[in-house]
């Protein structure tokens, strides 16, 4: 199997999301994905601990990365600003694919277990963006509500990046929908 | 048993609360709540279907009250504006009693299946403003930036709240919160 190594990883999520969109995340077993990504089974549980996984593969690292974007912005630069600069890198990051994206997010949407799942996850990632604020100076509240806006800003421009009649980029659908709340904000 | 049953679902929930507080959800029985609060296990599955609907009571009916809120405000009112009466709203429901909503936090922070479970009821909540925004007309992608920026406030103005040097009640939290936003949205 050696030679089929290089790759495993990127092949088993891709076999994972096809399955999962065919058949259904409960209906889809560990052995069809290996299979499927022309691996052993025992190859799959060297890069992930469960089927589910397969589907959240990155977000431990992403939370590390943005605690490093938060420490290099300038020190002078305002919260908001900081949470918008992270908004470009999670684009940059989670962006590259569509069709992938709204795959996972179909699959993510049909059960409830993995919705739980995406929803604590994203809020590992903010309490992480709201820690590295804290740690620039930031105080309690500006620095949670800057995170928490940041991540509602994620979520919908996600939603709306997902829509078959969006043609833009991730990135710039995520500076229109912060333009939007900044709006939103200053209306009385 | 016919006697104890009128405040049997208040004593439920408060006995339940002092037993997850003491002893851990996890090692709390149906059986301790209902001896605490009086009553029998058959009165206690009279009014929840397990031990942890006790912590999420009445939030089947808090969508419905958030739908009929935004149904009820003028056709002029901004988003914000829609979702600041359902923060004044939220706040007059939950905000009661400090030390009660507290212990819930505590519960819920220390037990990852409570954490996703109330993360499932937030969203849902989210959503619902989302759609009653969107039946006044605002457009899918504000409707859902509102909602999710007032979700945002409530999470952190809650947990403001909470914090034992904070003697506010919880409505002007949320309103300083909102004004926080507000603020923070309007710097550059």
């Amino acid at each position: 199997m050696g030679r089929w190594e290089p790759g495993a990883r990127e092949r088993l999520r891709e076999a994972a999301l096809e399955l999962f969109m065919e058949r259904g995340f409960e209906q889809t077993m560990v052995a069809d994905i290996a299979q499927r990504a022309g691996v052993t089974a025992r190859t799959f549980f060297r890069h992930f601990a469960d089927k589910r996984e397969v589907l959240f593969d990155g977000s431990a690292d992403l939370a590390q990365q943005v605690q490093d974007i938060v420490e290099k912005m300038p020190p002078t630069t305002s919260a908001l600003e900081v949470v918008a600069a992270v908004l470009d890198a999670v684009a940059e990051l989670a962006g590259d694919n569509r069709e992938r994206a709204q795959a996972r997010q179909a699959v993510i949407a049909a059960n409830t277990d993995l919705r739980e799942r995406e929803l604590i996850k994203q809020a590992a990632l903010t309490a992480a963006l709201t820690d590295a604020l804290r740690r620039r100076g930031v105080d309690t509240l500006e620095a949670g509500l800057a995170a928490e806006t940041g991540t509602a800003v994620f979520r919908v421009a996600f939603s709306q990046w997902g829509d078959a009649t969006e043609s833009r980029d991730l990135r710039d659908v995520m500076r229109e929908t912060l333009d939007r709340l900044r709006v939103l904000a200053a209306a009385q």
